[in-house]
């Protein structure tokens, strides 16, 4: 029987752009060093997730998924948003170093097979069905038990 | 002697609703699971375990107190707060769903035992007396000290 | 062959002043209690780090890190920083408790010669020289890799 991959386990709570880098940046260096990586996509970060603003017939759920952004290119960061421009400034400066962007983190990360879990209850919260969600193999959506569960045999486990 | 509980250690340091709501959503599921779990309150994570505001006598900690929210119903969101008009909307949207308010997650990790610590540090430095904050059977006063020893023997910590 | 020392690994991504005292007061603890502490600084937590505002030559990034503050004086808080009031409210506050300041904590980190990794492609993003980060015989700059390498041989691990 082969040994047991050691665990990262992550919470990613947050929906700011530089938060989502700093996750996926954990994410691809432990998945390189053959680590199983799962991150568990809650709350904010749950808009990492979704593909599409489809409509929701509930007034409420519409009015608050109209607040908030969609997509890895969309998302502000955590200080210094500036309406815009410190995202805009932070993705000029990372091609100017040939460093990588959000997105190209995130396509790394679904290359690198990191198991992406939807949290349940945001999904309900929010009215997000799941065909709003991208189309990726290793996405599945679980509750905050399973994700325990897998944090309990986790070397490394983080709440961003 | 039976084995020792698998534990969760947490140190809630955010004042802010939907963290709030995170962390106590972790603790009731981990307790659910058998897990022996603990959060730690400290900073602005310590005005949920504020019961009342009466008055301080001295001038800078009246004001740093006035200017914090007191209770698990006062507290605002991380982002997209819009004075008030986010959790507002938030807790319309978990009645509609028949979800968990914080407040109901908040009696639950009572029900279900909950280890609360009270940061001593915290509560000096914001001039806060022990009859100032909630009554519980499983609140205590303790130091940073304590939660790192309990910490070390956990198998999941997070910093929230 | 002396037993391995306990670890602690901390990421501190926060620029805030709150969050980088509630760092170093984990930290100092933990090298009390005969823990080996790693703090990684990365992103805004990188600032810390900073010891001077030397100009860059890129244009992108003298902008950029014009609008970082420098220096552990000078950070503000996660909230209610009212412009600087806030974080010389709390200074305020802890004189009067005989607490210790941000500036005090991170002196008795350097004592207890806790282990500071500058992110390496942190300081590359923001065009920062390693000769305008503090002087510190235990600060190193490194990568995620040797980041996540340590921290999967630690009892605790936070994202701050």
């Amino acid at each position: 029987m082969p040994e047991a991959k050691p665990k990262l386990s992550m919470i990613l709570f947050s929906g700011d752009f530089d938060k989502a880098m700093a996750a996926l940046t954990l994410a691809n260096g432990a998945a390189g060093q053959g680590m199983e990586v799962t991150i568990f996509f809650t709350f904010w970060g749950m808009n990492l997730l979704r593909r599409t603003t489809l409509e929701s017939n509930r007034f409420l759920e519409a009015l608050f998924k109209r607040m908030m952004p969609v997509g890895v290119e969309k998302i502000g960061l955590s200080k210094m948003n500036f309406g815009g421009v410190g995202p805009w400034l932070m993705k000029k400066l990372i091609r100017q170093k040939d460093g990588q962007t959000a997105a190209d983190l995130f396509r790394m990360a679904m290359e690198r097979q990191i198991h992406f879990v939807a949290c349940e209850a945001s999904l309900k919260l929010l009215g997000i069905r799941p065909d709003e969600l991208i189309h990726y193999d290793h996405l599945q959506i679980a509750g905050v038990d399973q994700f325990l569960q897998n944090a309990r045999e986790s070397q490394i486990s983080f709440f961003i």
